[in-house]
């Protein structure tokens, strides 16, 4: 045996780890254990600070409930998320609608709505229309896709923040007709604050960062053959549109409403935004919404 | 704005994290993103391999209550603890004993016993004696230092997986004597498995690691005026001297237990080992153990 310091140490760890079963498992462990000893040689840290580090880890994982996911969202103001959601774009057959984050107020299912209706239960705010068209790269729409679409209320809170699992509001899904186009109405959604009040929200204090998103309304599309777009819309006169504290934003995501003659509502402010979806890549990809043929065959049993 | 990429994004980050008030934890932080995404792009983590890992760290998390550190586990077999503590060392003033992991089982107070006492409430196994003395860098016995042992039982456990908080036993503390020297009888303790029944035992078990460390006394020295010593003696034929799990072993913490006629009961086998303190850097350490002064005072009052 020798003698381990701080840089023998990093293959004694490799060493160890080299007989693991899966070679992907192996791969991503071996990049995770170098990085990890080139930080801490990176800043020398202290015992003291290790701990710390120990402490904020631990406080993350237990903040974590059904209902809030601590980890993801320090993955979020650290970009990683953003960064994963990149270099997954790259690897579409073709050149989809940017995708933006998730986040933590997705729902599996939602009230399939017919196209034009409100999805807001009381607007206490002057009512948008959203139109657009879901396409394939060549511009043909796609019959029958699936949109699902949440967001804030006019006061910046999600309807599982108000009601828990109690009750929905402020999202929908909704089936493309025979020309992959599809409406609703809504209201313009306010901005907020991720959540301050654990660990993350510690850190981001402690970094003087504002801790908000700007104003979007989410879309998760999907249709048979394609691969699922996860994305988001951003308004683009809200004071964080440069700022998003997790790095959601990009130029080609931004919405601005406005008059539109166009619009199956004349009388409102309107938002027209068409998707494209890429071919799904052919070994099949891991979906996080409905499968759309399920969610077609619910469709056409209502 | 600009549009993020997985390039990008880094430095978005980096910016939106430059005012942080503490410019050490500016500087891990900022450290800690770039290695991070460095890491994720060198892997091309995916969108199902990014969730994988959160919902891991969570549970690495969610598996620590006041018995169990999952998370310092952790650290453990990624070599991350054994990498700080080598880091601690080159601080030193002067080049005292080698360091080895504090592990979860240290206890901030344990049974103070007069020079020569069995720490095992009920040996059921031969007597060793182990005899030394704790020295300054120039090789003077520091007197009234404060020694702190702890161990398994020659069953491979420790009185707090026996036991929990009701009954300390394979544990003491003791002070020097006036020339520095101290001994103690004890058995010889067993080697073990790290707690396999969590998200960290599944990690080991993937990597066909055998997830041992070797059979070790541990012990914390302090005095006044000196650098605490935290540290472990490693038994020279067990299996794992060469692998253990958590890279804790150097070869200058070898020992071997033999017939020794100079030992103070040269009936029983016997370890010899001699401490080496460096004295303490000015701007005073954080300690693990207790303070000296107060360990010394604890004493006088019996």
């Amino acid at each position: 045996m020798q003698d381990l310091n701080e840089f023998t140490v990093t293959d004694a760890v490799l060493e160890q780890m080299e007989k693991t079963t899966n070679p992907r498992l192996r791969e991503i462990m071996a990049a995770a254990v170098r990085h990890l000893h080139a930080f801490a040689r990176e800043v020398q840290l202290t015992p003291a600070e290790w701990l710390e580090g120990i402490g904020f880890m631990t406080e993350v994982g237990q903040k974590c409930t059904s209902a809030r996911q601590e980890t993801i969202l320090l993955s979020d103001v650290l970009g990683l998320s953003a960064l994963v959601n990149a270099m997954h774009a790259k690897t579409a057959l073709e050149k989809p609608t940017d995708a933006s984050l998730l986040g933590p107020f997705y729902r599996a299912t939602s009230p399939h709505l017919e196209l034009g209706a409100q999805i807001v239960s009381t607007p206490d705010a002057p009512e948008l229309v959203f139109y657009g068209q879901v396409r394939d790269s060549a511009g043909h729409g796609i019959a029958h896709a699936m949109v699902q679409v949440w967001q804030t209320d006019a006061h910046g809170f999600y309807d599982l923040q108000l009601h828990g699992d109690d009750k929905m509001d402020n999202r929908a899904s909704f089936t493309t007709d025979a020309d992959g186009n599809f409406y609703f109405r809504t209201v313009r959604p306010l901005g907020y604050f991720i959540p301050l009040d654990g660990p993350v929200g510690r850190l981001i204090s402690a970094q003087q960062r504002h801790g908000c998103r700007p104003a979007h309304i989410h879309f998760l599309i999907g249709a048979d053959g394609f691969r699922e777009l996860v994305t988001s819309l951003y308004f683009a006169d809200d004071q964080y549109i440069d700022s998003d504290t997790v790095f959601g934003v990009s130029k080609s995501l931004i919405v601005e409403p406005g008059p539109d003659t166009a619009s199956p509502f004349p009388a409102l402010d309107a938002i027209h935004y068409d998707f494209t979806l890429s071919l799904a890549n052919a070994d099949g990809e891991s979906r996080v919404g409905a499968d759309p043929a399920q969610f077609t065959n619910a469709v056409s049993a209502h």
